[in-house]
């Protein structure tokens, strides 16, 4: 349930390699990079069953629509199974709500347009609410316009300095979404085995982190310890 | 020769048309804002002297060539007259100079064909190399890729964390491109007026502040400080 998350402004070539090494040899859900590595990554996983992940918009949200979905597209074409895109987090502080859902809602039709060109599978949408920098009313309004739009995740944080995920922000999200086969994804700060099952127990069903060879090899060595 | 910045992420359409009315009222060079505000701030510009400047792949860089050149395209479509593309730093740092210098040169080319559709008058290309995380040789070879791919302004820093500009490198930048029409543009952290004229002496010939209106009143009212 991790994402390996490799987000470091000055990671290079080699750095971004080795985290598909650890990513192979732990079978992680993911490796979570910027855009400009999926190319790289794609052809490091290949014979693993670990996907590329990248992220778009990052960490502010506040390219355009088209923008966004030209990047989700280019990003599937270089080899992305999963995209974790930011809100628009300007225009939901404007009160756009409607103009944050049209570009979720375009996205997931993005989405949906490129199954099957790429593989069967279909790619998923995660969309970063940044918890950090809402209230606990706009993170249940966010929550709901995320689900209502189509996307496949919620996640909470960027990770980018604005605060991370709290087990109570996983619950808010689960409570606001209501029964949905959608996933909740905590990033942000987590650095340890039991922050992780804290959030996983709170109703997260993945982890993106930067920690996750360390939390993985920890909680391999206790066992039994959720 | 300011460029009033606002790239608060969380900043909303007030905060916006807020800083288009100052700025028009100042005559400053631009307002620059994320992409998702272009057409918004070009509308609220349209009878005003002041430009619209907007960020590329900002504060990292790290997106693809495609994406980027997209993002330059729609933006330009959508009004803007001046880009800010931060260099791939990810690629810079692993050495891949090459890719770092076809991400401008396409930019560029995009920009060229674009020239006379919205506008007569050329679209500005400044790429911000983020002098805070770059060694004084890194400096050098990052001015020159920007020089000799062809943009038009090297930008000193995204001013989102990793230090801003200081003379120094202003005069370092300076000298590694040599005699040239290309401007620079000093940005990060500069808050006062003193701050600016020293930048200018040192060789800037743009300053990107979010402290624009404080400068340039404290200015006025000691005109003949520089």
């Amino acid at each position: 349930m991790i994402d390996h998350t490799i987000l470091r402004p000055l990671a290079t070539r080699d750095d971004i390699l080795r985290a598909c090494d650890e990513a192979a040899q732990r079978h992680f859900a993911s490796v979570c990079i910027f855009p400009c590595w999926v190319g790289t990554a794609a052809r490091a996983l290949q014979e693993s069953d670990v996907k590329v992940c990248t992220v778009i918009s990052f960490p502010f949200g506040a390219d355009t629509r088209s923008a966004k979905v030209f990047a989700i597209r280019n990003a599937i074409a270089n080899g992305a199974k999963e995209v974790d895109m930011v809100m628009n987090l300007s225009k939901f502080k404007s009160g756009d709500f409607d103009g944050v859902s049209r570009d979720i809602s375009e996205s997931v039709d993005a989405i949906t347009s490129t199954a099957g060109l790429h593989d069967s599978r279909r790619v998923l949408l995660k969309v970063i609410i940044e918890t950090g920098v809402l209230s606990d009313s706009e993170k249940e309004v966010a929550s709901r316009i995320v689900r209502d739009a189509g996307a496949d995740f919620i996640k909470t944080s960027t990770g980018t300095g604005c605060g991370g995920a709290v087990a109570d922000d996983i619950r808010l999200i689960r409570r606001a979404i209501g029964p949905t086969t959608m996933g909740v994804k905590a990033s942000g700060g987590i650095k340890t085995v039991e922050q992780a099952v804290t959030l996983l127990n709170a109703g997260a069903n993945r982890i993106g982190t930067s920690a996750g060879v360390t939390i993985f090899d920890s909680y391999d060595a206790n066992a039994g310890l959720a």
